[in-house]
C-alpha cells in the first residue's frame, strides 16, 4: 500500500452500550486524524468460519436457510460462528459436520474476509474442504436448513447470473477463484 | 429453487430494543417452522449503494479508508448509506461524487447483495459507472479517505491474491465478472 494521508482513528474510550442475547453493541470515543473526537458504534462479533466443500465429482455443498433479518430463503455456503476460544479450522470442521453431515479429510485455508467493516468486528475465515464423507447432520435446536449439492459450474453460473445474493458466499467463491488462479 | 423443507420463520412481534446514534437493534419474537417460538436479534439498516467506477483506460476508482470496527485501513469500492427515501441510484451518484469527486454519464445496475444476513437487514445495490469526469471530493465532516485509481487487471490480481478483504468489494467484483460473463 502507498497511502499518503493519515487515516488512522485512535481509541480514547471503549464502552459496551447494549448487550442482547446474541448481540453486543459498543460505542467508542475516538480521535480522528485531525485530532477531533468522534464516536463509533459497532457490533462485537466472535468471528466465523465458512466452507467450500467439494465432492470428488466437483459438486459443491450448499444450504438453503431462511434468514429472518432479510426475510428470505438464502442459498449459502455452510458457515457458523466460532465458539469461545475456538480456532477457525475447528469451527469449520464442526459446522460442516453439524449442518450438512459431511466430514472432510483435506482442509486448505483460502483466506479471510470482513463482511461488515462499517459496523461489525466480524471476520470470516474460509476453508476449502475436499475428500468428503457423507454422514448425518446434527442441527442445533431451532436451526432449520436444507443441504443440497450441485455441480460447481452450475453454481458459478447462478453466481454470475445474480441468483446468489449472500455476500459471505460470493466472497468465498471469489477466494476460491483466486485459489484456482494461483494454482493453475 | 427446489426447496423441500419448510424453512420460513413468521413474525409474532417486532420490537426495537436499542437505538444508538447510528444503530437500531430489533428483537423479534418469531414462530419457527416447527411451531415453537424463538427470538431474532438484528440491526435495522437503511441500505447502501456501491459503485464500480471505470475510467476510459479501464482503471478502477478505489478508496483507502480506516475502518474502526476492524482496526484496519481497507481498500474498498466507493459506497455509502441511503438517506431516508433515497433511491439506490441517486445514492450511488451522490456518494461517488462526494467521496471521490468523480461523476459518471453512464450507469448500469449490476445487482444486489446482502452483506450480513445473520444479523442485519442491510442490502447493497451495485452500479457500474463509466464515462467518468473528475472533479473534487466533498467529504462529510469527520470522514477521512484517500481515493486512488489503478488498472482493473492489477486490482483483480490483488483480489485473487487475497489482498482485498472487504466482502462488499469482493461481492461487487464477482457481480462485475458476472456482468462481463453475460455480455461477452
Amino acid at each position: 500500500m502507498k497511502i499518503k494521508k493519515n487515516l488512522i482513528e485512535k481509541t480514547i474510550e471503549s464502552k459496551e452500550i447494549f448487550r442482547g442475547n446474541f448481540m453486543r453493541v459498543m460505542c467508542d470515543t475516538i480521535e480522528l486524524p485531525n485530532g477531533k473526537h468522534s464516536m463509533r458504534e459497532y457490533i462485537k462479533h466472535s468471528g466465523a468460519s465458512c466452507i467450500i466443500a467439494l465432492t470428488k465429482n466437483n459438486e459443491i455443498i450448499l444450504e438453503y436457510q431462511y434468514r429472518y433479518p432479510v426475510g428470505k430463503v438464502m442459498l449459502e455456503l455452510p458457515a457458523g460462528k466460532l465458539e469461545p476460544q475456538e480456532l477457525p479450522l475447528i469451527c469449520a470442521k464442526r459446522e460442516l459436520e453439524e449442518e450438512t453431515g459431511y466430514t472432510a479429510k483435506n482442509w486448505i485455508e483460502l483466506g479471510t474476509c470482513l463482511p461488515c467493516i462499517g459496523y461489525s468486528t466480524e471476520k470470516i475465515v474460509y476453508f476449502l474442504a475436499t475428500e468428503l464423507t457423507q454422514g448425518s447432520a446434527n442441527l442445533d435446536d431451532g436451526e432449520f436448513l436444507e443441504t443440497i449439492s450441485m455441480p460447481l459450474d452450475e453454481f458459478m453460473l447462478m453466481v454470475y447470473n445474480g441468483e446468489v445474493t449472500d455476500s459471505k458466499t460470493l466472497s468465498g467463491m471469489i477466494l476460491y477463484l483466486g485459489y484456482l488462479h494461483k494454482n493453475k
